[in-house]
């Protein structure tokens, strides 16, 4: 009954890390948007990770269009994106027999399903399902990016080790995320979360992060109050990608030590439009938009499948076991979570639009 | 298009702070539940905040019912709640002419509503729409509370001043807050806070802070994956509270720090219930709730309104101007939002016990 | 759950017939809607019926703006409508003690709300309700006449009598009803059917009829496939009003008995637009407008409450009983139902406008 | 934006005519329903329709669940189905060129789609999206017949050829029906209509004709006032049909010439339960189910595609042309549209009970 995210774009998401495919239908599309595949694939390879700190399980994330799509171009009927699952191997989970993998899904989604459902590779709960959303969200960002609004997120904390902050116009910033391997600003900030990600990985451990978006050009005035503010609309959909537990706009839990005359964001008149002369609020008053940068984090759990022994719970025996994990996992997954975090604000930002202008704001003059 | 949360139980959320009134539309209710209005009156006169501390502005905030209760139950039919609009003084207001109020919505809302809409006092966007919110949250948790599942939030940082954290169960420590003036678990921290207060409310100046929310008793099973996970409801619902711009479940953010082998929460069998031996994740695994206490903390930024001088933009000459802003204006609204933070976590869980097992499951056996 | 109509436009509807008052909120307008109040009040006026044929009871239907109106045009913040019941009179419905009235919802009602519901008058099932939806309608059909778009209902049967059709066109037909008593085109059949309504008054009984709108102005392209077409979202609101058992577009069920040849709508190009030659469709292709005039029919049951002596149960007892309804009930409802078609048929259309192109689009330039 | 029915159980359908496939997402189911594939099939094959009297085009619409499924049953995550189209020749089509088929979404696609979606064969439009309706609520008729719910339709009406009525109590009519090649009651009646679907053939012409649907075993109190009245929600599936032009319930269009007296079903204590002494207002009074069997009628206007030379429009010129439509047409499509009342009435009936009572209400015990 939520596999749907938006009220004027709407994106259904479904499928099993191991069964026949994931997928997503998108509903409310305008007819005649460009669908640059090149994009799309650049997007998923980006969230199929680097070789080197990634899963060893590289599916090539092939995505057929079952419908909505025509020479190139959406239809305006429901896009249905289908990526087949080709290399599962269900060996390497079932070895796990019933015993929960900690701070996986699997108990939970055993007492929600009733055990009906097929955990394996984490089923339905899997991050494999953040691909269809991904080739979703490279739809719309072709589409935004046509209107002069861009995103970019890169990695801004790992372990410790901070990036530097996105500049006060993040344009460029993003523009140079495009190029890089791991999405880090600071190329020695890059160089020791590699070597953090490496330690991980031999440790038989793993490593978590916080993301940092941008969301360049977006007018003054979208936002929803109350309950569509443009944070709760964002947060929404980023606390849907496992792993993020956490979600902040602009200067977020920090705002907790400042005054308010630190805090407030002064407004005045520059090159004939109202700019703020700081960010704090990271674009956002009264949860509508105000023409500055959009900037918010997500904090990325580390990924909780590790190889070292971990106390829990056999699920068909009832009784308490040691796990072991040995399949195919990643020492992080935060920089696969970027391209995700992308997809997610622009889906959520093509929404606000078209709920103010309707789809067919979203073509291109 | 968006002042309605919530799937099985809908919360529709109308008013301007000088207009006549403000409330609330609740719609799928069941019959039967009991209202107790001296709960729902203590919750509004925490919402209205301590005396000492907060704005001068004292409204009885009675609430009248226009639809939907009768004889102290609810029908089952939608749920009014109105609170009329008793001591506005536009004139305060008025004073500031068309200067915006640097990190409130005056800019935002002028953009969105083309300048028809009523900004004084903030208009819709003011904070006083969270006292229907409270009312209707009052209701949802005496029902929960018949269902043995309890709420409690406390402040767990302010201008660097920290509470102690929530025991490992929650239960009594949310007994405990219920009689506090406020919401603080440590008496020497609460002191502290309150001298906090007290300069910033010296100087002309604002403080925020960090709330904590334990929801006790929910077990396992409840959230939705993709889009509708407990996180999300959670949060989209908590960033509608004006002033909140951030929202961390379990260790949130510092999870970026840390290897999964110290984030991950193990399992095991105890007392006959799997239960978590950590609980890093807040309660929530794969975006279901797992048993354990739901945990999570919202970042409260200070009042913007304060009495300093600041730059800001007259948006009816489109000229730099400087605001003081003479009005009655809390120097803190942290804790005000506790009572807010309880009510929207109550609305968010009601609403997901009722996806599942129908809005006839809450009501009492 | 289920009390709010709309996508991008959404009307709430609240109130029980004897309690405070009946309302809705209607969010999603755009700011700047010029509320005619005069246009209002005929519209309630005209659901209030005619002197000589309605109930006794009369209410001066007295909008309040509880929200969203600020001197005379919608903020764009949720507009909530209140009507206070003032001339509400329980003991004539107490009188009736337990006992169900047929084909009311008292039954139903008392199943669904477990008793917990106001039912006097009908409660929340009271056509009573239909004044907030007429007086929301009222501001919609404003704005789309501004469009070029007009609405107009007739009684086009009752009793076996006939009104003429609506001419090809029926703009002007539209104009004619509004200075109508009793909306029918053909004096003589507003004079018979006049003459049926006081018979059924005298023997103690009532009448039914069918209602037939027409939507003019509206341009090719509107409707969603599949589940919102046109037609599913007119029929939906219509099906929502008290007594309406039967909805039909264009030839509607006399297509049962047609040849595809005679059913047909040929095109042709006329004065540079493509046109139908018939109308059978009622203006709707595939569930989407093809530019005709959008025309459908509803079918209205006799009012069930009659001062006959009908076999009934009691609810109280259980045991079966005989009733004789002696409040003020009308004869006939199907007059007053014809504003409330027309404000749910601009409801609808307004929504799916806003859906294309906004809700801002249903602002005039 | 509107591809999506239900609340609780949320069905999005998605395809092209000649595209790759057409399918659906079904949300919201619990975990562990038995998905019958014997019963799935035959009422594909129903919808298929008569070898003698359909379309030549026979697509053996095998069904391939893409998530969801498992072993049989359903897991509880979203189910997708997926038919192929394997048949489709669009050179058929193609030999139209740009000429639009009258009473098709020809016209009315081109303008909403701009031209970018694919029309031959239909399109998004083509009834052949009904299949995995139908395929949806195959799954979801087993789950409520474990309930003691069953549902059938017959053809009540074809060019003026009546059907006998459901008999009082149509449990047995429905049980009849399933047996049936053409679903009508009375084999005389039955004869009559194929000799008229031949004569339509032969003379390139085709027939459209009612529906009636029974809806046996629903217990009374369901359904949601005022805009999710049972009625509301029928109508709502049924009008996304193509070719259903109208909806009635009970008496319907009759109850216009009827008195309140003639028209109200009284009541009656039998057998220790409520019971109605007839049956005009088809088992919903007030918008909530009554606990009578639920009776509806729709009208399906006839096939739109006739080889008889009809006046048109060229899309592609914008000049007027004549049509000859030489494809595989059926002369009749309402006997193939019975088992999609049927799916529809499932589907919209499993969402009231799971609102009500939860998705997991709908799992057998």
């Amino acid at each position: 009954m939520s596999n749907t995210f938006g009220k004027a774009i709407r994106v259904t998401l479904f499928g099993e890390s191991h069964g026949p495919a994931v997928g997503a239908v998108v509903d409310g599309l305008p007819p005649g948007l460009k669908i640059d595949m090149d994009r799309m694939n650049a997007e998923l390879a980006r969230r199929s990770g680097l070789e080197s700190v990634s899963t060893a399980r590289r599916e090539p994330d092939a995505v057929e269009f079952l419908s909505g799509e025509k020479d190139g171009y959406t239809q305006g009927t429901p896009l249905t994106i289908v990526i087949r699952n080709t290399s599962a191997k269900p060996g390497d989970y079932e070895a796990l027999g019933g015993a929960a993998r900690p701070s996986h899904a699997d108990y939970t989604g055993y007492v929600k399903y009733l055990g009906f459902a097929d955990a394996s590779g984490g089923g339905h709960f899997s991050g494999r399902l953040t691909a269809p959303l991904v080739a979703a969200g490279a739809i719309l960002q072709t589409a935004l990016e046509e209107k002069g609004i861009s995103i970019g997120t890169h990695i801004s904390r790992m372990r410790g080790i901070a990036d530097r902050a996105f500049r006060d116009d993040p344009a460029e910033d993003i523009k140079l995320l495009k190029g890089l391997g791991l999405p880090v600003l600071d190329p020695d900030a890059a160089a020791e979360m590699i070597k953090e990600i490496e330690t991980a990985r031999v440790a038989g451990d793993s490593v978590g992060g916080i993301l940092e978006t941008a969301v360049c050009g977006l007018d003054a005035g979208f936002g929803e109050p109350w309950f569509d503010s443009l944070e709760s609309q964002i947060s929404h959909i980023l606390f849907s990608i496992p792993a993020v537990k956490g979600v902040a706009f602009g200067a977020g839990f920090s705002l907790a030590d400042m005054t308010g005359s630190e805090a407030n964001d002064c407004l005045s008149v520059q090159d004939d439009r109202i700019r703020a002369l700081s960010n704090n609020g990271g674009g956002v008053d009264g949860g509508i938009s105000n023409g500055m940068p959009l900037i918010f984090r997500a904090a990325v759990k580390p990924t909780p499948s590790i190889a070292l022994p971990q106390r829990t719970v056999d699920l068909a025996s009832g009784k308490d076991t040691v796990i072991e994990i040995k399949g195919r996992h990643d020492p992080a997954i935060v920089h696969r979570a970027a391209p995700v975090a992308n997809a997610a604000a622009a889906i959520a930002v093509a929404d606000l639009i078209a709920r103010r202008y309707g789809y067919m704001a979203l073509r291109s003059e």
